[in-house]
């Protein structure tokens, strides 16, 4: 059965977007920090150890679960080549019919995670189902206890506001840490969850 | 002038003690996992990672900071020996007389943030001035800007509840990240304030 990791960037002060998330700032005010590992930003370009990173999340990866929020504010960024090249499910009570951008087929699925996950699972074959974000799908996946792996790139920089990922959680959860890789623009950082 | 740095534990969720601290559990409920990487924990021992980042805090420290409530909870745990084996400063409205432990002076100092650092700049000589926590007391210090450095020992585990580091800054404070070491007990991640 397919493996399902999180794949989230968030500031060292644990927001995954600054406050007042929009078209114009899709990770919130002052949120562009937490993805210049993946696209550059100030003249500073990813380094060998983010393009691994990403490297890790595209090709393991057979299909995305994301939020509405992140594929309302996404589709505009990620332009006409879709970004994703694979099914990729978004989880959302307000449902519309499947977009297809490109080589990648956005499907609207109102269930709860472990339904979504069913569905994710069924078009990842032998790869990975890769949970995107935004910090509030995140967490229903979290609070479910259906991910086995974390990846958190935490971007050098304290927000102060914003959207936190973890918020109150009813359980300890121990997880295994592996290696972390590092650059200017991100730490990034991977747990397993503990059998 | 003496270089000031935090450094403290926290869990990946962001806490830096679990709840109900006591002297029965001095991180709160479940922290212990926390300093699993100073102490060793269920078998496993710190390793070349943890033992570097314990160096790296006590070679380059000539005083420390930490709060009352590190103080009452963690004094028993240190022992005879005193630990610090340095000036060290509690910042704490209920003040009492100085506090002899084997080779430590613990100082009790009723001002803010800055007063406390300026006595401990002078005690430290040329080395640095190192916050130690808890969580109440560090963000004093990042609050107030007095910061050069941060150095964050992430435990993997998800404490779900507790005593946060970072709540709500009123800024945004962008870092310069240093490369992190690892550990399976700990990511050892180290953030430089940008100029």
């Amino acid at each position: 059965m397919s493996r399902v990791f999180l794949d989230i960037s968030l500031s060292l002060d644990g927001f995954a977007a600054g406050p007042d998330i929009s078209r114009e700032h899709p990770l919130g005010r002052n949120g562009e920090a937490l993805h210049a590992w993946l696209f550059g930003r100030n003249g500073q370009q990813p380094d060998d150890a983010d393009r691994q990173a990403a490297q890790e999340m595209f090709c393991e990866t057979g299909a995305f679960i994301i939020g509405r929020t992140t594929y309302d504010v996404g589709v505009p960024e990620w332009g006409d080549d879709g970004a994703f090249g694979m099914p990729c499910f978004v989880m959302t009570h307000r449902l519309r019919a499947p977009h297809v951008m490109g080589p990648t087929t956005f499907t609207f699925a109102g269930e709860g995670p472990q339904a979504v996950l069913a569905k994710a699972r069924a078009e990842a074959g032998r790869k990975a189902v890769c949970i995107m974000g935004g910090a509030t799908t995140a967490r229903q996946f979290i609070e479910a206890g259906l991910l086995d792996e974390l990846r958190i790139h935490i971007a050098p920089v304290l927000l102060g506001q914003g959207t936190r990922l973890f918020d109150t959680l009813r359980d300890v959860a121990p997880l295994q840490a592996m290696p972390a890789i590092s650059s200017p623009l991100a730490i990034h950082l991977r747990f397993n969850r503990q059998a």
